[in-house]
């Protein structure tokens, strides 16, 4: 890099393509045991061991899962890994290894890379997770993010969506709406910035909501919470698209129908009144909204006390016989069809 | 479906985000034991095993990797698998299972994403390799391919790039430069038709390297090759970017010099036809033109004679100490320093 100005973004180029990814991943650390070979030969090595493997992977899309106007490239890193890890944690398995391959065009800089890389190894070091394998590769227009998380569990621990039975109860992480009302939040800053430069972004008394939208967790905790506990859920999934959605697949994988509660559905105080604020209802964003990372299980009946005594778990409604369908049950108490809002049309 | 004129090619929103998934991977059948649960969970899962795992990712973009005005989607699907199954064939290991990532715009019709799938289901079946996950996700411009391939060897079997040792001997599988060849004839053959639409390509006599960019394969026969010979390369990696560049990449993580004969690369005469045609180099393109997927693999001096007699396994040169450098003797008897021109810019 001879010759570059400290201050002036270096531009991609000035790595070859094995340069750039030798670069970003010089200080990766390899801490898990069984991380035999990360980056830099034709594939990653992971020893055998006793627990059988779980994969997941995602692609994120630039303009379409994510807004580098107000997405710090570090978030960005953080919350792609984190998006794959809470998939690997709705299997009720621990993640141990990500690969992460990268589509960018020339626009970003290896600053830019850089501040994304760091938000990635962040959740690396904070999940315990090694990061053992990529691809770097240009793209003619934004960014594609594309994450494999590899994870172990027991075989007789792992959790599918096909196992909720009967009378079994819903129980559900934390609060859901928030990642959706930052989104609003920052869009609608974004709209007002866009016709006039001028106006500064209002974002006060919105950390936790942009927090949840900008650098959502995954639920390792709660996985922790089951084993310590020794409930082994019926049925797992986590809450990406939606808890109708979710709901749903559940039901069709275990071809069961849900029964949930209007009034059990946790909502946060700062998300009911972004959504006061911006004219939106709060219980649609919690049913439709997506990107909360919350865990969404049934556990069998006996468990309702183990479940009731776990922090940040609420029992939301419970399982019934396919035949009477997917309900959610309003304040008042009438019944309403379940239904899944959460894909965006292509 | 209803109401879908047959004829008409049907828009990708007619199906749901889950439902398009779900409709391309129906007839996916799970054919290794190992491969517990595929598409439609949080994760798949695969068993445990006695072997270490290897696992490899790739992202193929369209514009950069290739061009859909001269890519059928089925041979597409096809390479899209072939080129990663490579870079787990370059660790001396099986492939057994991958998952398939697309990002991909509305131009796109459900009939052209059922061609895509039918190259990939293909290349699954021939090379008994399973479909076990995935994600499906809009683009706003191009389409994005990312495909992870997971497969299995016995520790004490793997082939890294780091093992080779001076007066090893560097063996190469097939021939080089075709599939360079047949993008320069596409390439021109796009040019002129772009000029003027009414001139037909002409592609005649051209089968040989038109099916090595369009549909390469992996060279699994090799790896048996080897098992059976009771070889275990010292060191091995795939010919992806140019054989010029992969041997640098030996050399460095082995930390040896490498030396290869001009006169001993294979290049096919249907190869050096076509660079004649062009009027370019064949050897430049076999040294630096990629795309290959042929194995590239050093052995000790003691199984020359197995080497020799491995059908398609040609011997090319040989490892020396690091300090005599990255050699080409050519057919005078000069010596030239190899150079990396993979690599292109950003």
């Amino acid at each position: 890099m001879e010759g570059t100005n400290e201050n002036e973004p270096t531009p991609l180029g000035e790595f070859g393509e094995f340069g750039l990814i030798e670069h970003l991943t010089s200080n990766v650390l390899l801490n898990r045991e069984n991380s035999i070979l990360g980056v830099g030969d034709d594939a990653a090595i992971i020893a055998k061991g006793k627990k059988d493997i779980v994969v997941s992977t995602d692609m994120l899309v630039e303009g379409v899962h994510f807004d580098l106007l107000y997405t710090p490239l570090k978030h960005l890193g953080y919350k792609a890994v984190i998006v794959n890890l809470s998939d690997i944690y709705a299997m009720n398995a621990q993640p141990e290894q990500i690969t992460v391959s990268l589509g960018l065009s020339n626009r970003f800089s290896v600053e830019a890379m850089e501040e994304f890389y760091e938000g990635i190894k962040l959740a690396c070091e904070l999940y315990n997770v090694d990061l053992i394998g990529g691809d770097t590769t240009s793209s003619q227009s934004g960014l594609v993010i594309s994450i494999t998380a590899i994870g172990r569990q027991e075989e007789k621990k792992i959790v599918r969506r096909s196992g909720a039975k009967e009378n079994d109860l819903i129980c559900l992480s934390g609060d859901l709406g928030a990642a959706f009302a930052g989104l609003q939040i920052l869009e609608r800053e974004k709209n007002i910035f866009e016709s006039n430069e001028k106006i500064q972004p209002d974002l006060s008394g919105k950390d936790y909501i942009l927090e949840r939208q900008l650098k959502p967790e995954a639920r390792k905790d709660i996985i922790q919470l089951l084993e310590k506990a020794e409930v082994i859920p019926t049925s797992m999934i986590d809450i990406s698209d939606g808890l109708s959605s979710e709901l749903l697949h559940i039901s069709k994988a275990s071809n069961v129908g849900v029964q949930i509660y209007e009034d059990k559905i946790p909502i946060d105080p700062a998300t009911i009144s972004a959504f006061e604020e911006l004219n939106l209802s709060a219980l649609t964003a919690a049913l439709n909204g997506g990107e909360d990372y919350e865990l969404l299980f049934t556990i069998p009946l006996e468990a309702h006390d183990k479940a009731k005594a776990m922090e940040d778990v609420t029992i939301i409604g419970h399982i019934t016989d396919a035949a009477s369908g997917n309900q959610l049950i309003g304040k008042g108490g009438q019944a309403m069809e379940l239904q899944a809002q959460g894909w965006k049309s292509v």
